[in-house]
């Protein structure tokens, strides 16, 4: 079993109908949902509104892969809980990040750029693309697919250059843009997909239900969580692995740490 | 001229001996002067003790490459700074980051990653081994090149895959290490090389300053540099590319904000 | 089950004695019994000698995984069924190439590259060291390993930059070599294993042996096999998917194939 | 100044009458016109029609920057002379692949995958989105460029994850394409750049030309070229870097070259 949390920022639910009509038990409850159709995924949900946003350390630690929903209220998650997902990235936790989450803390931490793009609220068609066929991730997709009413989101998207584009989407209205890109940050894959404006039926689609499934499974790494992830350690030259003797001035004392 | 700083934490130089005698004017002095042999380069130096740490808003606009080292005293750079030194690399700033400063707030940073290692401070011998032959920052460069006495960083490096491995070192206990690595981040082009601990005259030897001058050339990038870099612009629907009728219900009013 | 086919070359087992006496079953036997270990690996052989080299169509078809060793007779390896091969991956087949196949012709086939590198028949301590913590293909592994005989590989090693860096070697005589790579070309993932020379007992070795299950499992694409690999569809003016008028002059008559 | 010679197939100039009005000296003649407006580029032609299709072995020697566009006659270019460009590639010399280059024998050596894609001849609009700004290719290009008729290229394109992806496509008839791809083969950078369908004026487009000036400029390796670029040097036991004792079974006699 893949042990997967959706996390959802779970304002517009509350505030806004057409958003609350879509997805009535918000739009983490939708995609929990639909993954908890793959018999090897145990999907549950968290949102910013629990205690430590529901994403505590015990948490994280049973959690085999994390996926990220939020837009209006970035600002109100907490560094401390932000740092704490990007820890249990490195140390092996996948994480899948949607949309709006381009601009979430967690994001922006792991990726070193400052994410932004151009965008327009207008329901247009966008259609995606696969540019690395058979990749796991649209195991099962057509060479394209359509959503006919999305958000646009427009290049240039300053990210890193991913492992692999994966997905690169066409607008109606003109713009291009890689919806589909993998990364690796210490042990973990992480994923970035970008369809998924709350005000359209999204996550109700048959396609990127698909993406979603295919990308717990890309995004789980079976092995056992690295430890002490951030640790520099020192290998003293009595316990070099080649015989070594010590040369040279030294700044640190013997068993000492090293600076941080 | 390619307009350089290089800045030195520049707290060995003035607390301890054997540092003092090697670098009478700090290593960012002995780096400044070795890359302002080349007449394309106009080398000065910054430090950690000066106002802003000598890196004010005016003179990183008008830096085209930044080179930075530090070790003892990666805490006492402020985040404003730090920051504001990530947001120029956004913009097109070249970046160069030596030895210690893997573990710089800076760094950190940009990667997105713990970027921790391994080591061993023993005086042994290194040996960096070139891996792209003929890649601008090895130019002139035989196949490799010895340190006789340095410390030693081992892998795992815990960075994410650059864009190009350039140098790998070989180290006399046993150790191996990826010492030379390209990274771009929005505009700006990023190397991390690894020598230089401040205990021995690396900055001295003649195929270190190659590699940075090289460095120096490859990290400049000569457009102007991006504005708003952290702007994400909204294309309302009137002003569209192609012609576009908006559809669906909107959470924006028009010439609203996105959020961040 | 992961059909898994591994290739040998069978020239050293049959005309040297010390190769015969480490690998009575011959080296593609000694890989295929290792597999055959894990209960979700299906291993058989094939070899230079048989017709077709033991890689008809029909069997590439039914092969989700191909290994392949071969040093002494790269060229006498038809082009056809290297050709073939390369197709196979291409469609989504896996690929392990390990040590002297640097110059096989499959491999540079699929590099573009000249392959080449330093050696040294010594004998000597090859060290591998994990680049990419919890890497599929190092699951299960130590920080690092060693081989207490080896032949030396060294940089520059004349290969595409991979997809990841996984494993890099330090050896005894001073080089260092990096000897896990990930590629994709189509649908078909590749990686590059270095060790195994033929006169010392390395595929006995239990780290060697367990780097090679993994490969088998992370380089297993369980999608069906892309058809018409080669194809470059035209997608006329009245299929097009958006409304179309074909505008200005043509080359093509209507349903005329590209040129290739 | 940075040799450059433009290699046109120079077919449909010869026998299509919409091509030879809209480029009566080629299309090779074109682009080298408008190259030349640039002091630092020195840029000639070469065709298939003359003996070694222009490219002897001497001048690719004397070229730093190699063009290429070919569409009908892929076929009719000697082996030869393809596999000499592909090591003088290796060696250094940059080279630019335009449009239907895609399928040039010197782009699938170089590339090691089947190159292909879709295709339409309709005369429609494409948009070239820059995703990596501030990338020296795109340098004074704005965030996209249009041009108004083009034949469609689109996704999948079966090419290698590029080491950057610096502009892609939307096609008016639905498609995206990745038209400016860059990649390191060897020594040598390599530039696969979309548009110029030779029924169309492209190479008369000014942002066309910007982009093939600017590509130029980035290709260009100022190094002095590998030599020996596909030999395997053995390093012997006694010309060992670190002091070394063979150990071991040997299949090499002292001297014996090795494999290939």
């Amino acid at each position: 079993m893949i042990k997967t949390v959706v996390w959802g920022e779970n304002v517009h639910e509350q505030t806004n109908k057409t958003v609350a009509e879509i997805y009535p038990n918000g739009m983490h409850g939708c995609i929990a949902e639909s993954l908890n159709n793959d018999p090897e995924i145990q999907a549950t949900t968290a949102t910013l509104q629990e205690p430590e946003h529901g994403l505590s350390e015990a948490r994280l630690a049973d959690t085999d892969v994390l996926i990220w929903w939020g837009h209006a209220a970035h600002g109100d998650v907490s560094d401390e809980v932000a740092e704490r997902v990007v820890r249990h990235v490195w140390s092996g936790m996948g994480l899948l990040l949607l949309h709006s989450a381009h601009f979430a803390k967690v994001f922006k931490l792991l990726m070193g750029t400052a994410c932004n793009l151009t965008w327009r609220e207008a329901g247009e068609r966008e259609r995606l693309w696969v540019t690395s066929r058979n990749h796991p991730i649209v195991h099962g997709l057509p060479d394209y697919f359509e959503l006919e009413n999305e958000e646009m989101y427009g290049e240039p998207f300053s990210v890193p250059e991913p492992l692999e584009t994966v997905l690169i989407s066409w607008f109606q209205g003109g713009e291009v843009f890689r919806s589909g890109l993998t990364y690796k940050r210490g042990a973990g894959n992480v994923f970035y997909f970008r369809p998924g404006h709350e005000t359209y039926p999204t996550y109700h689609d048959a396609n990127v239900q698909r993406v979603l499934k295919n990308a717990v499974h890309w995004a789980h790494n079976s092995a056992a969580r690295v430890q002490q992830v951030t640790d520099a350690p020192n290998r003293p030259v009595e316990q070099s692995i080649e015989p070594l003797i010590a040369r040279g001035a030294k700044l640190h004392e013997a068993g000492e740490d090293g600076f941080k």
